[in-house]
């Protein structure tokens, strides 16, 4: 009978070593995307549902809603919508048309066929933190961020086993100048991972060049027909499209590649102080942006996004974890659900300034509810944090963990070995202990998950192990993931491909904006 | 139309500042157990369940389990159960029998009668955390708990508005002797809070001791007709009952006192490596124990009651938050709702030695799948840090500023003013804002969930604020709490017959432990 020591010992070279090594070694250990097992969670009857449908159908159709672009109006005339101006009309059968034009699930592919992303149904993939123009870097400074913190962010996103895509902005390289940037942070996406990955959407001209680099990679005619990229597409809400999200909606959809409609919400300010009016807001905003993708190319892929916060009614900031973002979460799930599409919401969010107790209770209030809303795309999984102005290496790996656990959550529990668990209850019988069974010794690398950066050790060890705190941890597996990193490859006639059309397009760009 | 800084004056006016002095005064702000209005959430097929429950039957009926105390199994044997030595084997229809006795749902009386506790149904209650040796102390240190350590939690929980007890042992009071200990615990939860208490259960004249005590408080007729304690009977897994616990759980039952049968699993050490296996022999236990309550007296009120946690298979060290104790978690609520019983579960357990990010993620991911489970009490609500070897101020009120936010969440998404919310997007429009409109000044402070403890504040502010941490927050608010602490009333007869009583018993109880 094998003793807890010599579980232990088999444990240590088993286990948490070879575990590490193999997270800190070449795409071991990706994941494929989560194929859910446990149930959604709804927490409104079917009336209320109903409710929040018609007064959405009601908005559209009463007030309407603004697309502030000249080629947009034009083409929500021509699909039959009430056009005077920018303000669009859209009666409730003509929307609906074109949202069940939107297929359910597609997929993403990734330039490793393995990578590749099924979004939608019971999928859930995992992406990191998005757009933060500062980072908390190794030192633990706050500072801004630079394409070197951008390519380390990248490097991350491909090591960790529960992501399934690498992001884009992770943080924004602020030396590299605006016009030039989407070339940089697309070519490091591509270079330092071989997941999914997030394409431009500051201009439309920056839309089509991240095309054009997708075609290099994947070839022309399988980026037509496959989405490689997912964008995010943010309404400027309460009810406005913009021209800029329009122009990157337009060069996206017509190119076949999949647009994150995201109404993004801040409840209290630009949507009523109300977590189910806004919901009605928001809904009805992202069923006119869906319908949108589907008058630029019928099929396309397309995602039912959104951001939601409440805001601080005492001083106006964006807060993380609140209750009402769980309903608002929840409620947008079933209505996702009702017409059938993707759901895209943000998991790991915070507002503090530091990687402390704060962080890490509002990471996972948000992330609870979206997770049991069926989310289907998560976005800023990990390393958000101070409402999104600042990317944070530690909270980055630390936030990866977590999300292992609701990947290992979502699985569901676990019957395949009931029976002989069960036997082993009266083998064991009253007053005995399981350490040494057959049963513990074959299942107790699996049976239970185990996290590497939560210390569950005694006070009397950590004190002897220099009192590290769960950031100081996270800090020392960063460095020690980015030294052992190994790129994925990359054949060599892309990769100059890709530098060309860089250098190319970097010729004509001017170094900043007139 | 009010602006963004009459609002936020008025709302420093009558919001932040306000609020902070009722919670640090007396009673202010207690509210009633929590009338779950969300869903539970089931993880488990019917298929499933049964299984489940056909397991543990089968345990009880085949391998039985031992109650180590020679009344107890004479008391079996009376009620009709196959009795070996210790070992008792309990066909299904005697067991059902004797769960069918126990009540579904019951009221705990409190000294005052507004924070009267309903335990079941759709109720939610939630207590501190329990049995600590140390505390994390007001400067950080980490130290055996003392008496005055003890008063200090008490008064925490009286005054922190989402608990509805006041717990008894918070922390091990060391600077009192174990055989007298029991008397000093029950005095201070009486006389610093009006809220229920926990009874002590270390041996069964400690528990007489306390059952004494209350009816001191109550009258011994209302203590009799009524629960006015709820005290926690550990099972020792797997399948042990032993005597002193079963001294215990005679003399409340028999009292009419509220026990709590919890099996005190470590899945992996004292049951199998298997979540669901775990799970069918923890129910075995369950029921067991439950049962014995009724053949103690009929219709006494009990919870189904359990402590799990997964364990590190490299090193033993109990877990918390692991996705395995999520599922364990939401089995036995599913469990417990088929046989009507009222439930209790641990809510946000951490294995951190800092109330750092790790402390804060593992009490979330343990504490959501504990409230999605229906849990009707919710032990080790707050406070609970180092596997809970110590109890930690700071964590205390962080933790209660969580649970305030579950109970927001179980009252639902509201829809009262859905029709006027949805109105103000038709005044405001594509384009507009939302901070100066009638809903919103009307609405503004009570829409939203605005955490006290969670900084949002701008990343310059929170410099120019000494860039606190969640930790130095809480702790000035324990102070301050502390500071305003103002004693619930309690008639000086009692008080004095208390004082009486204690030391009627200190004059014949020894100074340690023979």
């Amino acid at each position: 009978m094998a003793t807890m020591r010599s579980m232990q010992r088999e444990g240590r070279r088993g286990g948490r070593a070879s575990r590490r090594e193999a997270r800190a070694s070449v795409g071991a250990g990706s994941w494929p995307v989560l194929d859910r097992q446990v149930p959604v969670y709804d927490v409104l009857s079917e009336d209320r549902l109903e409710a929040l449908h018609q007064a959405s159908i009601k908005l559209l159709e009463e007030i309407g809603i603004d697309f502030r672009d000249d080629e947009a109006v034009a083409m929500w005339r021509e699909a039959g919508a009430d056009v005077q101006g920018y303000r669009v009309r859209i009666p409730e059968a003509l929307l609906m048309n074109l949202v069940a034009k939107a297929p359910s699930r597609f997929t993403v592919l990734a330039r490793n066929p393995e990578r590749n992303s099924e979004i939608g149904g019971n999928k859930v993939a995992f992406a990191p933190t998005y757009g933060s123009p500062f980072v908390y870097d190794m030192n633990g400074e706050r500072r801004y961020g630079t394409l070197e913190d951008l390519e380390n962010f990248h490097k991350l996103a491909y090591m960790s086993p529960a992501l399934h895509n690498t992001g884009a902005v992770t943080c924004e390289p602020v030396d590299i100048s605006v016009p030039k940037r989407h070339l940089h942070i697309t070519y490091s996406a591509i270079k330092h991972s071989d997941k999914p990955f997030m394409g431009p959407v500051t201009a439309p001209e920056r839309a089509a060049d991240a095309v054009k680099m997708a075609e290099l990679v994947f070839g022309a005619n399988v980026v037509d027909a496959n989405p490689v990229m997912l964008s995010i597409m943010n309404c400027n809400s309460p009810l406005v499209w913009d021209e800029t999200m329009l122009g990157a909606m337009k060069v996206y959809a017509r190119a076949n590649q999949a647009c994150i409609i995201s109404p993004f919400v801040m409840a209290g300010a630009n949507a009523p102080a109300s977590a189910s009016a806004a919901v009605a807001q928001l809904n009805a905003e992202a069923l006119a942006g869906v319908a949108f993708t589907q008058i630029c190319r019928a099929g396309a892929p397309v995602v039912y996004g959104h951001f939601v916060a409440t805001i601080s009614m005492r001083s106006g900031a964006p807060l993380s974890g609140t209750p009402e973002m769980g309903f608002m979460n929840l409620m947008i799930g079933q209505l996702a659900r009702r017409y059938g599409l993707p759901l895209r919401s943000s998991g790991m969010m915070a507002s503090s300034k530091k990687v402390d107790a704060q962080a890490a209770y509002e990471s996972i209030q948000t992330m609870y509810p979206v997770f049991l809303a069926g989310t289907n795309y998560v976005m800023h999984s990990c390393g958000w944090d101070e409402s999104g102005l600042s990317a944070s290496f530690a909270k980055f790996v630390l936030d990866c963990e977590q999300i292992e656990m609701f990947y290992r959550f979502g699985q569901g529990p676990q019957f395949g070995d009931f029976d002989e668990a069960v036997a082993t209850i009266k083998d064991v019988g009253p007053g005995g202990h399981y350490l040494g069974t057959e049963h513990t010794q074959n299942n107790f690398q699996t049976a239970f998950y185990m996290p590497e950066l939560a210390d569950a050790n005694s006070y009397e060890q950590w004190l002897a192990e220099g009192q590290k705190d769960a950031t100081d941890r996270a800090i020392e597996k960063v460095k020690t993931m980015l030294a052992h990193y190994q790129a994925p490859a990359l054949d060599p006639t892309i990769d100059d491909a890709l530098k060309a059309f860089i250098a190319e397009r970097e010729a004509v760009l001017p170094d900043s904006i007139a």
